[in-house]
């Protein structure tokens, strides 16, 4: 046996047993004759005492950081309690150690703030993920995992494996593909999502369904993004969006109160993603700062039919505005007294190519309730006002106003504002507010096709599965003329994060085929690509519906991070590769060979 | 809302409440001008009571097998009540009822014995998951789960997920490679096991780990193998075997408690890998029954360094015997009477190419004492008697003897064992005999290299990171004189079956030098292949060990079965396809050539 206890137990209730420890040596003190070494496991770290013999004994048999000991001894009070750590109490009288493994010198240091260099860190990942810091992330990462299981569990949800060696679906573009030595120039596809077989399972009747699972893509790299993830994926049989909503609502509020003590008061709210997109001009709308969009000009039927038109800004010969089909401002709170230079700074940011847009106006609201804007020449106070007044904007407002065509400006004045929230710390680390956004569209137009040219074509916005409102089931026919048909499809959002979306499915074979139609999918290719599907609806499938978390967003969000990255053992750095392994690698040609590629050139 | 109750829950004391069904109609039967329907979910199954006038509705709206329906209704105490199943003494008094979906007539009933034959379901999975066997199967395997994890979390050890794209390794000939579009003409490999990363955990210091987690094998589906598989994975640092074998000899217990409500009443007997060879010609024996194996000749040195020769056969001028390098027995229990035409069917047996015998031998222990054998030419009835003797053979017995090379006789007899332990009922599904099989051979000969030529080589006979007993780490030197060299390797075996198995890792980096060294890997090569963790052991790697149990095998072991597929929700056939979607797929060969892969023709 190579320990008694472990680094983080030991208390006063231990004085004079006897112990022995393993673990890593953090650090080795010598005071005069004598030597304190603090070891170091996951469970804690407990100071060793060295007497005057044992001390002469390390100049032989030395102990440098990160070496790997085990030593006996007997535990003693502390003269100097070190109130910061749970065995701050007592230490060890070692008797006896025994060097279990030598460490080289570790290129940075193994603590909370550490002097390694991302680059560096991600090389020697095994000691970085030494770090606290990194291993309170990956317990969380546990505790949420354990906390999941716990309410599904307990709401009869079974989790049940679905394979991932599978048929490549027409989503393929991002499929990775695997060949198969046993079944000669054939591949499997892996996973973007269990999605067709959970639905499977309804039809097999398992009622409710879940699975923490591995999804995979074969995309760009992004922020944050990682071409294999994983997914807390779900499905229940005999439900509406409501109950739905209401189950994951409940796994959620479950979640934060087991793994942050956090309790959410009252129900999360609900809104529209047509109210999203006009209120923060985005479908993840961060609500923990209002600082809302305001439209100032806007066309008839921009999100859905209900939409009006509206122009504050015409008629005042100013071709910016006469020619934008959008004009939409918000409202800072304070910023009334910005700078040129500040004002100029923010001009420049809606002006980088990743927002795009010419140029950025604005009304500042002084404290004596006068308007003075960058557009003066244009119009007077009294339109100002107008604008001011659909701000709700208050005395000490700054006014940010941006004009353009209607989708770029939308998101860009969506970016702006989170600038801004930014700047005036108004996006708090430690406050969540979760938001379900409903009534996703069902459809959306896709410029071109998925081989980056062609005509562009109407592509499922959630996935072709997804069911569309029951009394605009009929607008499906023809899409270019009804663009605003909305699906029973929903996002969980928490903090201008997306953590997880679904939708209520179609569960019957005519509505399934007039969605493929809708999609330019013939019958034919319908039975071609999705056969088991339409087969499987034909023997009494129940309505059902489901929806899947990204569980390392919800992770790196529960623990107050961005970045998913270290709240994953062992991520991709930004090329696609292992932090260690360094995979890809490259595979012998002989041995692709053995795999009978078939390759027209 | 769908339903205010499932099919399985409602009792007497719900008599006259209103309730709200749904699910698939089991069956419909006509009294006269009243219908019973029985509706079925995963929760059971309620009796429907349709009156006269919704009877003649059924008329205009009828129901068949596996339609999906809602019924309104009153619960109401039944008159003749069903006593075998939960719900059997109420029913519903139906009120209203929806058809939600219609079924064509299922090809194959959903019942516990089906019409269908296996293609048939293996086609049609999604009724056959519909099944109550194929559902009690599922639901027995998430209970699996859910019990492991619990005891995996009491113990203290953290679910941490690790890559499923990694870098392809040395046993990389059944690696599955997975082409990256991101980084052409590079591949990932699907890992066979997460075996590197929960080493490097182990270096990190996270001290207990575990996951349930799918593995990949690109090979021939034999019997019982999936390309994919799932397994309990788990790895401990600063642990000796024992520390092992009880932690998991633990979790077995606890799954057995929890999962049948059994309790095994002793520790688990454990046997040296030399031992099982020689007592059942096989390192995972059955040991529900006894009729063990017993030399009659054998050379030194067959499985250890304590072996000796023997000889019970020579001087009988029989050159069957004179010429095998190995003659084994066993005595069937009560098969003295054994017609000719039974012996005939057992040598037959022997002979098949799978056993690849010659022959069988055979000496009848009769009743009367006396004793009779197929060569009696050759040896008188004293020589028999020490055959006998060696057997502890009774009266009534017949002693089965083979005789040939070693390591072939060895195999043929443990099958004929097994065999007539079939033959004579001895091996229970309902009994369970767990065993360790402990110190396994460390390295083994191959006769062929992985391509299928060469000269052969010592290869790992678990994997590369084992570590050797530390008595014997000289003879690693030289594996060709010192073939028995042992590994801290360990098998969990439960009725015959390998469930699981681990050993004690190398952690010290010259140590698994010389292990490279001893499998024919120089360093240069060792640190191509695998620098990370040579890297990983230079920074404090603490002593560690691991296990992992087949998850799929020990799901079917505790369902009674011996096929893992009824137990997967959607296995693949015998040619690797998946049973419903078909994969693997042919891939378009434009679509490869995107991926840039580059084959040297």
């Amino acid at each position: 046996m190579y320990r008694t206890h472990n680094c983080g137990e030991l208390r006063e209730q231990h004085i004079n047993a006897p112990v022995t420890l393993a673990g890593w040596v953090q650090t080795v003190r010598k005071f005069g004759s004598i030597t304190f070494v603090d070891l170091r496991d996951r469970y804690g770290i407990t100071q060793l005492y060295f007497n005057e013999a044992l001390t002469q004994q390390l100049d032989e048999k030395p102990l440098g950081r990160e070496f790997v000991i085990q030593a006996e001894g007997k535990v003693i009070e502390r003269t100097s309690k070190n109130a910061k750590i749970a065995t701050g109490n007592i230490e060890i009288e070692v008797s006896a150690y025994t060097v279990l493994n030598k460490s080289s010198v570790p290129p940075f240091t193994i603590e909370e703030e550490t002097d390694g260099g991302e680059e560096l860190r991600m090389k020697y990942r095994y000691l970085d993920l030494r770090r606290p810091t990194l291993q309170r992330n990956l317990e969380l990462r546990y505790r949420v995992n354990r906390s999941v299981r716990n309410y599904m569990d307990a709401q009869g949800f079974y989790d049940i494996e679905t394979p991932f060696l599978i048929k490549s679906t027409p989503e393929g573009a991002r499929d990775f593909i695997v060949p198969s030595r046993m079944n000669g120039g054939q591949f499997y596809a892996l996973p973007q999502s269990p999605q067709t077989f959970k639905q499977l399972l309804m039809v097999s009747g398992y009622d409710r369904y879940y699975q923490i699972v591995k999804c995979f893509r074969d995309e760009d790299l992004r922020a944050d993004r990682q071409p294999e993830f994983t997914q807390i994926d779900c499905e229940m049989a005999f439900v509406e969006q409501e109950d739905i909503l209401n189950m994951f609502e409940g796994l959620t509020k479950h979640v934060f109160r087991d793994v942050k003590g956090m309790e959410f008061a009252t129900a999360f709210p609900r809104m529209t993603w047509s109210e999203a997109m006009k209120r923060y001009g985005n479908d993840k709308p961060d609500i923990r700062f209002g600082m809302e969009l305001k439209e100032l000009k806007t066309p008839a039927g921009a999100l859905d039919e209900h939409d009006e038109s509206l122009d504050l800004v015409g008629g005042a010969a100013f071709k910016v505005m006469d020619d934008a089909e959008y004009v939409v401002a918000i409202a800072a709170p304070g910023c009334s007294e910005y700078t040129r230079k500040q004002l100029d700074e923010l001009t420049d940011w809606v002006k980088r190519p990743q927002i795009g847009m010419t140029g950025l106006m604005y009304v500042k609201c002084n404290a004596d309730g006068s308007l003075k804007s960058s557009v003066d020449k244009f119009y007077d106070e009294a339109r100002l006002r107008v604008w001011a007044d659909q701000c709700a904007a208050q005395p000490g407002d700054l006014i940010l106003v941006l004009a353009g065509p209607a989708e770029r400006t939308r998101k860009a004045m969506s970016e702006l504002r989170l600038e801004m929230g930014n700047k005036l710390g108004l996006r708090k680390r430690d406050e969540y507010k979760p938001l379900w956004v409903i009534d996703f569209p069902l459809l959306e137009f896709a410029e071109n096709n998925d081989d980056g040219g062609g005509a562009g074509r109407w592509v499922a916005r959630h996935h072709p599965f997804t069911a569309p409102k029951p009394d605009q089931i009929s607008w499906m026919q023809d899409p270019a003329r009804y663009p605003y048909i909305k699906a029973n499809a929903y996002d969980l959002v928490l903090n201008g994060t997306e953590v997880g979306g679904g939708s209520i499915r179609i569960y019957q074979r005519d509505l399934q085929l007039k969605m493929f139609e809708a999609l330019g999918i013939d019958e034919h290719e319908a039975q071609e690509k999705f056969g088991f599907l339409l087969g499987a609806f034909e023997y009494g499938a129940p309505p059902h519906g489901g929806l899947a978390l990204g569980f390392d967003r919800l992770c790196a969000l529960l623990g107050g991070d961005e970045t998913i990255r270290d709240y994953i053992a062992f991520p991709k750095n930004n090329s696609g590769r292992d932090v260690m392994l360094d995979a890809p690698s490259a595979v012998n040609p002989v041995q692709l060979d053995e795999l009978q590629l078939k390759i027209v050139e």
